[in-house]
């Protein structure tokens, strides 16, 4: 067998079998395949995409070239969650513990910010003492005693699609679905859950624009699992707007908790429920009513909120300061937005409110960025909302004084103030299974 | 500006500006730009394609990456010629010797045989002492004194050509022809000539295998010669069938002599005079029909083979032996080929003859395979024509007793004998200027 050939084949749109995969795979792995002909494979990719065959056939080699993560030591169904990345995106921290409470397994591993698109992994570190690097042993012992854990991403997870990403990352092919539903769907299989529920954001803030792209990846990736083996769901959630109010990394830990004690905003509790009534109805908890209804009563009861508590200190992290949110390293200074003129709010540029997040301190340009946790925004008035000239819009927070003026103009510039009222947009669009697409 | 960028836009199917293309090509033979996005930005051209104007400005760029060749010390305009190559394919030792009889000049750098198509260089290195290095003055010197002189590629031509052919080689995008055009016509443009006339090929035996095809080829390399102000035409011509009734080095030097003392096989006798009068034409000599006429009389009064053999005399070699061939080496194992059943020949695969006559030794297989000038097929009895049962189709010629067999049976596959008589197909097909495609 030969990569040239491979190529050739790809390139006039045949299909590629499942031994062609496996021998592309290993050998770019292996070395033996160089990147300039896996970047010409990728092109074609780009250009004739994959049969679902193919894609997951693709995510199965790139999830078996490392370790896999065999999560038998925890008892019961396990379930993962996975974001394809947002601005103010702190459903994990919401929805992992409501799926906890009753009586879910979860045993995720997050990642960390990179550009305008914050990570689960930072915002656990800005709770003072949270360790997200466990040994196997207390990550499996966590969930076991609590119902969750959440990690940083440890082992040689999907070698393959590291190598991939970065050849992807530097010759114009990233923006492929087939090669983003491999990419995400490696890690997932390798991570070794029994059930994925995918959230698919879709918007002016989320990798994909189009609601269209949106669903066309989510029925991707639902595909991929579904014939792993993997009983596999995907939500379409709104990211043109910020999600929540908050964008920062201890400031979305304390509007997570918000939720969880029962007075979060309407829009990131709303998107909590249903990703965790459908993480329940995963593993068989019920329909996705009932498990609805037990998600919002572990709300009421305040078991979600003691159960994240549980695992924040079994982490070795102070839960005090989610009890008493003024024990949270503050930032040392902030500015106040004000509406420059009456009117609706008509439209939030929600990669644009990242960036100026990250232009504070919030997140990282680079990998080797140094995150400031107290850094970020507060929002006072969102998309649709009325405001008369001088309202306050947002506050900023930071450590570093001289950026305030940079992301004041960005977040002015990120949200259009106009004259008639705006129709609502839903938080969720679709929901995607093996068996169809139910359009909201 | 960023590569990246780059193959964005060609994957996007924008075009490339001028700078652009410049930037590429630099960076790209500097080595700033890495095989893995060349090969990203191959593979989206192949997709895309490129406007003319693309097209012209990469082959200049490539055209001026290396040596120019600067023929001003020949006098008068100077005409090359390029055959995109076949088997049998012998024209420049017949059309060049027509054209320098008739006061045409041509400084002709030619390539070696590759694969199943022979070249110019090794057929002239067939005659024994014929030197195909040269110095640059005696290179000029012999094209000033006898209007003629063909060598090999000598200095550094188009180095970004040869990184492109050999990345393109192994990820599968040689078979672009914005691609092949540029890189054909940097060679040409390097190497120095005013006018330049294109043998494009058609057929079973060629690069291109159909007329729709060679004539988008021709119509691309016409564009780029005139967008670099070369006057340039090209014959479409065909290669369906071997060329003439030789295939083989010092055979196909005997055939061509024939030609030029008028009593050669008649395909290639008129594919030459049209090559050699359009080449006439090109350098201000007369129309097309008087430039034939003169082409005509310069083999009747014998003054284009005693050309010929000056060029030979004054590059080393002995013409004694084109005055009497039994002068060449003789291979010393011979085989002939006879029908197996009566008919007509009703197709002959000319890419197959030119394997058999590699088989025999006649070509190179890899770039450092040795030749035996001696070895390769004569042809007695080819496409159209009539066979009884034990007529004599071929007689093979070689120095390697065993090849024998093996090249027996593949020249039989290659030569199917039917029933019916078939109709003829035309010698020439097209021909492409700037103003259009005349279709023959």
């Amino acid at each position: 067998m030969r990569m040239y050939d491979l190529i050739s084949k790809k390139k006039h749109g045949e299909t590629l079998t499942c031994e062609e995969i496996a021998f592309m795979v290993e050998g770019y792995v292996g070395g033996e395949i160089p990147d300039y002909q896996m970047s010409a494979m990728l092109m074609a990719i780009w250009f004739r995409g994959m049969e679902d065959a193919e894609i997951t056939e693709l995510t199965k080699c790139m999830a078996s070239s490392g370790d896999r993560i065999d999560l038998s030591a925890i008892e019961g169904r396990k379930v993962d969650k996975h974001s394809t990345g947002g601005v103010g995106d702190k459903t994990t921290l919401v929805a992992v513990p409501l799926v906890a409470a009753c009586g879910g397994k979860v045993a995720k591993m997050s990642g960390r910010g990179l550009g305008h698109t914050g990570g689960t992994v930072d915002k656990l570190e800005s709770i003072p003492g949270c360790r997200t690097v466990l040994d196997r042993k207390e990550f499996f012992d966590t969930v076991n005693r609590y119902g969750m854990s959440i990690i940083g991403q440890s082992g040689d997870l999907a070698p393959a699609d590291k190598k991939l990403y970065a050849l992807r990352d530097v010759t114009a092919t990233v923006d492929s679905i087939p090669l983003i539903a491999s990419s995400i769907m490696s890690k997932k299989l390798a991570g070794g859950s029994d059930c994925i529920l995918l959230d698919v954001k879709t918007g002016s803030g989320a990798f994909m624009k189009t609601l269209e792209d949106s669903i066309e990846l989510a029925r991707t990736m639902v595909a991929i699992g579904e014939g792993a083996g993997r009983r596999t769901v995907a939500l379409i959630t709104d990211m043109d707007v910020p999600l929540g109010n908050a964008i920062g990394n201890s400031l979305e830990v304390m509007e997570s908790m918000d939720v969880l004690k029962g007075h979060g905003p309407a829009d990131l509790t709303e998107i909590s429920l249903q990703l965790a009534s459908n993480m329940l109805c995963l593993v068989g908890r019920g329909t996705l009513e009932e498990c609805r209804k037990m998600a919002e009563a572990s709300i009421e009861d305040g078991t979600a909120f003691e159960t994240f508590c549980s695992m924040v200190r079994a982490q070795g992290g102070d839960d005090s300061v989610l009890r008493d949110y003024e024990k949270f390293a503050r930032a040392p200074y902030r500015k106040d937005i004000l509406a420059a003129q009456a009117g609706y709010i008509v439209k939030m540029n929600a990669e644009k409110c990242g960036i100026a997040s990250v232009v504070l301190g919030a997140g990282r340009e680079t990998k080797d960025s140094c995150i400031d946790f107290s850094a970020g925004i507060r929002m006072e008035k969102k998309y649709g909302d009325k405001v008369e000239k001088g309202d306050l819009l947002a506050t900023l927070y930071t450590s570093r004084k001289a950026s305030l003026e940079e992301a004041g103009r960005m977040y002015r510039e990120a949200v259009s103030i106009g004259d008639g009222p705006v129709e609502k947009m839903p938080l969720v669009y679709a929901r995607v299974e093996i068996g169809g697409i139910e359009l909201y």
